[in-house]
């Protein structure tokens, strides 16, 4: 049930299994942070790990870490952990590069020789039709652009590759992977699934589903550290034939040979490109361990809660959703909309609820359920409607316009 | 003149302009360190922002240090901070990828509708080909392994694109870069520079050489750190033309416009992809501050005599130099052949000295001025040439296999 008092907030943060978790993080205390869905907070392991590695391993260890520490191995290491979040087999997600690089690997293999042509939603994440466009100009395979609305009575023989969010980074919008799979393999069209707003808060399992293909950034619910390096997830049987054009030392199947030609890994390493950036690849991992044993099904379940509550809230206050409503399944944001919203996130920051705002009018507000209680996401609902009834959006320092990020 | 003794070492020390930069680093006392070729060592400064981005930036300023701590700008502001090493202008200089991945945006840039072959020595840097190799799998762009003794004289019409080491990896051998670029404008080939041995120990002027396309790592002379973000260089002129393929949202014009197509930013910007990785981002950073204001000639000129004194006290050991002599210019490292080149390296590593081994039979040794001084590398050939005269290598314990990086 929803909330609808401080106090029934309160007592759903008393009884909530996940509470326990907020003390593996460190946020600070003036702050309710409703953008883990853009950068997640650091989980204090992970601010350790940065430590150790620059301290015990680069500086004491130098080149030697690289065997002794495990820095050669952590792109596997760190896949693995990934891999139980979405329902891959251990040997089936590896970390590389970022969302970006990985789909132009994806799109590029399973584009090649095929007939029709790559496709991707008007409305999907920017970057993913940019890589797109760029591949397609490179190739010339031809590239189609679907409806916002189209589902999945779209594919068809005209198409060989979708490229798919698998929860709307705007809406939070969760695409029925399964049933776009069905309808994939009806139509010969390979998916490839952008899990970067999905990974760490939706309860997914992509083997169960029929997918293959897949690719996520590590920084929103996984909590990786800014910029953290993305993963690609690759089916067992196609990781073993598929070809990435990308192909660095480091997917080669024996990279310290030398070889003169390149011969891939046998399996999902073979997209790994060039050397990894380790630092950013230690904190990673050391976050992922707040993972370990997790529910990921009660993650998903308490984002949800917390979603509809702040909606609950927010629309007495004349701010329109266009995420789905509390009948639907969504994944860990909420989006309203606000012909002043820009004034209005920064008047929300200027009194510590830290959301982020997206052009031209979209609030846009996440629950990571780690680290955010009830009572909290009650309060940031409070300030919210203070700032609104009172029209302290209005004040110039809130709406003077600087780059956002 | 190559010192003879051990004293005529420390007075070479007494007097050398670039001894104070050993205070920047904090090397294990117990370690000569001849392998910062490979792996460099943390600046004291690095180590120090690894902490301050993990506590001030991630932790307590969250995602507002993409704009607060300018992260946003680091790919350039850090780019601009190279430019100087290896005579580019500020602005032709972004932090970018992986080695790998940015040899592949720059040949299918400088290939696509080229008429000739994409080239590339057959001794060159292994992913350097195995990136050209998946290039040409997916465009079918015609790729030409040339003969690793090949001058620019075989540099023809039947060639577009050549990518080619300004430093080799193994021999430190130092390409003529003006002369390869005047051989290459006479033929309409463009030349995309390797820089990763180079820069940082080597007096480059690209711009006066004539050379427009470059990439290098950071985490070799540089000391970025372990996998650090690799670089791009691209004459100004050039980088308002040229279009990459792996056109990710961060080399957009207007990144968080998030409109629907691909529009490049106006120059080298373009080459920036997905997210950076900013732990080992802002590490290369401070690192790159060691060379704020450096005499880049003085670093060249002291690693050529480190590594000449290295070489002198090799000849009379057996060991076999496949590095230019002292009479020619040389990269920072030096490599020597012995059958049982493996094991020696083991033993070195047990006795303090960390170099590297190569197949077959290759050690190598790196000599990076900013943190070796004379004596240092005179005492590690003394260990050198005690460790081969009483075969301590043959030692059971020296000469087990195992993974090397």
């Amino acid at each position: 049930m929803t909330p609808v008092s401080a106090s029934e907030a309160d007592a759903l943060d008393d009884k909530d299994p996940l509470a326990r978790y907020k003390t593996l993080f460190d946020l600070p205390d003036w702050i309710i942070y409703l953008d883990g869905n853009s950068l997640g907070p650091p989980p204090k392991a992970a601010l350790a790990r940065i430590q150790s590695t620059g301290e015990a391993e680069w500086r004491s260890g130098l080149v030697k870490s690289w065997n002794d520490a495990g820095w050669i191995d952590l792109p596997k290491t760190c896949g693995a952990k990934i891999a139980r979040l979405i329902g891959g087999r251990e040997d089936e997600v590896i970390i590389a590069d970022s969302v970006s690089v990985n789909i132009f690997k994806l799109a590029a293999a399973l584009s090649a020789n095929a007939p029709g042509a790559i496709a991707y939603h008007a409305d999907e994440f920017p970057t993913d039709g940019y890589i797109l466009q760029g591949l397609s100009n490179l190739t010339g395979a031809p590239l189609m652009r679907l409806a916002p609305d189209a589902d999945h009575g779209a594919l068809g023989s005209e198409i060989s590759v979708l490229v798919k969010s698998a929860v709307h980074y705007k809406t939070a919008a969760v695409a029925d992977i399964a049933a776009w799979e069905q309808a994939a393999a009806q139509n010969h069209v390979e998916i490839i699934w952008d899990l970067s707003h999905a990974t760490g808060v939706l309860d997914i399992d992509m083997r169960a589903a029929g997918a293959r293909y897949g690719v996520g950034c590590g920084y929103k619910y996984l909590n990786g550290g800014p910029g953290a390096p993305a993963f690609v997830y690759v089916g067992r049987q196609a990781a073993a034939t598929l070809n990435q054009p990308l192909s660095g030392w480091m997917g080669h199947a024996a990279p310290f040979e030398f070889a003169p030609d390149y011969a891939p890994a046998p399996g999902v390493e073979r997209f790994a490109s060039g050397t990894p950036p380790i630092l950013s690849l230690s904190a990673r991992d050391a976050a992922l361990d707040v993972f370990a044993d997790i529910d990921i099904a009660a993650i998903e379940a308490k984002a949800k809660m917390l979603g509809d509550l702040f909606l609950a809230r927010c629309a007495p206050l004349g701010l329109e959703s266009i995420s789905p409503p509390p009948s639907e399944r969504r994944g860990g944001h909420v989006s309203v909309r606000f012909d002043h919203g820009y004034a209005v996130i920064q008047a929300l920051i200027a009194h510590g609820v830290i959301g982020d705002f997206r052009q031209p009018d979209i609030m846009r507000f996440g629950f990571s359920p780690l680290f955010l209680g009830y009572r909290d996401v009650w309060n940031a609902a409070s300030i919210l409607a203070d700032i609104l009834e009172t029209q302290k959006w209005r004040e110039a320092k809130y709406s003077a316009r600087r780059k956002v990020t």
